[in-house]
């Protein structure tokens, strides 16, 4: 039973969190520096972006956590730290900056950046604010979601308990990024804490077999930022026997870690940079997972779904269309397509082709904010569910003068 | 010596062509059908749409030119002829009214056609109009060049001069599309005229081999469409010797074709929905032709590059990110980037760091209509070029609210 509750990444025990303005960003009132801490050396396990150009951070907090264990959590908002030639030696200051001031060792500490690629970060804003980062530090989850914000538009954190082996469990997590998918501004930041004990390798395993049916089925743009990055730390205060193998309560840990993944990813993509409603394509009856990944997430990805949906078109031959070059295994001609949201739902394509369907029918379904591209490929039993959003002239706005 | 020369797919000896409104577009002042009709049988090649879902026009197309042999082209915009039930019904009528008003098998009509997809297609106005069509073949291709535009906002029409053999041969085109671009092929239509003797065999050889360098290698939104076709037929009447080998003759062919078809790929991004700007990235130093074209597509297609373009802002660290994306074989620490115009030239990134340059004087560069993104990856001698325009306001507007 996974019931939802208060308090973020603070909500499990042995997490406190705290989050200040240091300076880094000239906007006073927009916090930049944010810390998590644990009481204990927690199991950690973190997954990268793919881009092959890293931020400095990626650098070191892979090798901070290649033992499998962290304690701390320092994010600065307001500038990537990538692509600058002194940017790891800023990184490893940052995890020094949090050993003097928390005792925490240098190297358990996870560091993350996001902001502007390619402009060089000074370590002085953030040594100035140290103290009062420290001093926020409590059970303060919202301070440190706000402090990693970009051009998100809202908060993002959330918190659930689950039963494991008789010990009440807690995870939370606090994100920021309008897509995993956008560099500079949008990069997407994970952390996520839980009390439930579990080994580091059963933790990486959870979460890199989670990511696939989570954060890499969201797409705003599908621009791979240079820094995501998401990382959980599983304190083990809850009591409950350390899961170090795949058995009943690994089943259990990975359903609750799925609903905070999934919860935050349509918290992201309804936050997509300029977007006005959230977009989730489901598809079923495919033959394998795969085809079923690669479908859906195509239909997410067309510019021309996002700009119809924006524009509360019942468009389907672009959903169609991005199916056909998804480049999985599928039979064009068994397709039923069907848009569904609060207002009900509409069948507008069967067998491939356009059935009749009421025009003004539809466009009360697309008018909604949250809209639902059901695609059943009656080839099989696989399904997957990505999320994206509408493209906007937001959208462009914000990303044709963001820098400058 | 190629030469730029008048008259579009007319301008090769032995080609008519027209263009009339039939009525499928309900806008009276739109024409909405073109025919090309040749005084022999041409040697014909044609590439099509690698999305699953192919327009009903591709199906028939292939058949008629299995043989490698056509002598008319009858397109309709307004309507894709995709996704209907009677489709194929449809387009095997277009080629037999093409018969009946011509005298030319309906088994050597290529026929294609662009507009909505998912809506059927009634033939009555297409008959209607044939016998009008038929009148206004001539030295046309205007008319004809206007008849498949769609949200094109201007005609593509180009033609050259080349000799081969001693013999002065011709070759010339017409083209439309703006939207739904990623010719891997997209709906981008383009027919391709040619007074010179080639065999069926060496014109698809020669069209297969250039696509990759012309249009698989422009994007205006990364949408594969499902009507994408590219057909060139050859009349032979300029009075070379038959090209049927790959020898000098055949390389001068080919160098012809290639000015015909990146000057539309040119025409097609600077004209692609929405756009303000041309923008072209010029990849060099790379180490194999694949990597080479991926990483110049990459840039091109990505939304954030597109965005920046658009608010001529020298945001480099998008072109890093999209680079670091491609999925090319490439070393992120070496690239150097800088962005060109008529205005100037400024360096902004060297061995993938940041490098100090005026803002003022980027943005002067950038301000243009036609901007060159340069990117030396320093690692070997292979190149590509890919094409693509902006993203902007109009762009999410005409998507926005297309269809109804």
């Amino acid at each position: 039973m996974i019931k939802s509750i208060s308090g973020g990444v603070c909500a499990p025990k042995g997490f406190r969190a705290g989050g200040v303005h240091c300076g880094i960003r000239k906007n006073k009132i927009k916090k930049d520096l944010a810390l998590i801490v644990a009481d204990v050396r927690c199991a950690t396990a973190c997954v990268y972006t793919t881009n092959l150009v890293k931020g400095a951070p990626i650098l070191v907090t892979k090798k901070n956590v290649a033992d499998g264990y962290a304690q701390a959590v320092i994010v600065n908002s307001g500038n990537a730290n990538t692509c600058n030639a002194n940017g790891v030696e800023i990184a490893e200051q940052m995890c020094a900056l949090v050993e003097r001031h928390t005792g925490i060792a240098a190297g358990d500490v996870v560091v993350a950046s996001t902001g502007v690629i390619g402009q060089p970060l000074s370590i002085e804003p953030i040594a100035g604010g140290m103290q009062e980062l420290v001093c926020s530090l409590g059970d303060n989850s919202s301070a440190a979601a706000e402090a990693i914000m970009t051009t998100d538009t809202v908060k993002k954190e959330i918190a659930f308990s689950f039963d494991l082996d008789g010990a009440t469990c807690k995870i939370g997590a606090i994100c920021k990024g309008v897509g995993m998918i956008c560099p500079n501004m949008a990069t997407m930041l994970m952390f996520i804490t839980t009390d439930a004990a579990v080994s580091p390798a059963m933790l990486q395993k959870a979460v890199s077999a989670d990511v696939k049916d989570s954060l890499n089925m969201l797409s705003v743009d599908r621009d791979t930022s240079t820094n995501d990055t998401l990382c959980i730390m599983a304190s083990g205060l809850a009591g409950n026997r350390e899961i170090v193998s795949a058995g009943a309560d690994y089943k259990k840990f990975c359903a609750a870690l799925h609903e905070v993944t999934s919860a935050m990813c349509r918290m992201l993509a309804a936050d997509g940079e300029g977007a006005t409603k959230l977009v989730e394509c489901r598809v079923v009856g495919a033959k394998s997972k795969k085809a079923a990944r690669l479908a859906a997430k195509s239909v997410i990805n067309s510019n021309l779904v996002k700009a119809a949906m924006f524009g509360s078109d019942a468009n389907w031959g672009r959903v169609l269309c991005a199916l056909g070059y998804a480049g999985a295994d599928l039979d064009v001609n068994r397709i039923d397509v069907r848009f569904s949201s609060p207002a009900g739902e509409v069948s507008v394509c069967e067998n491939g082709s356009g059935i009749t369907f009421s025009e003004e029918e539809a466009k009360k379904v697309l008018s909604e904010k949250e809209i639902v591209i059901g695609v059943d490929l009656k080839e099989g039993n696989f399904s997957a569910t990505a999320w994206g959003c509408d493209l906007t002239y937001d959208y462009v706005k914000i990303n044709g003068d963001y820098r400058t």
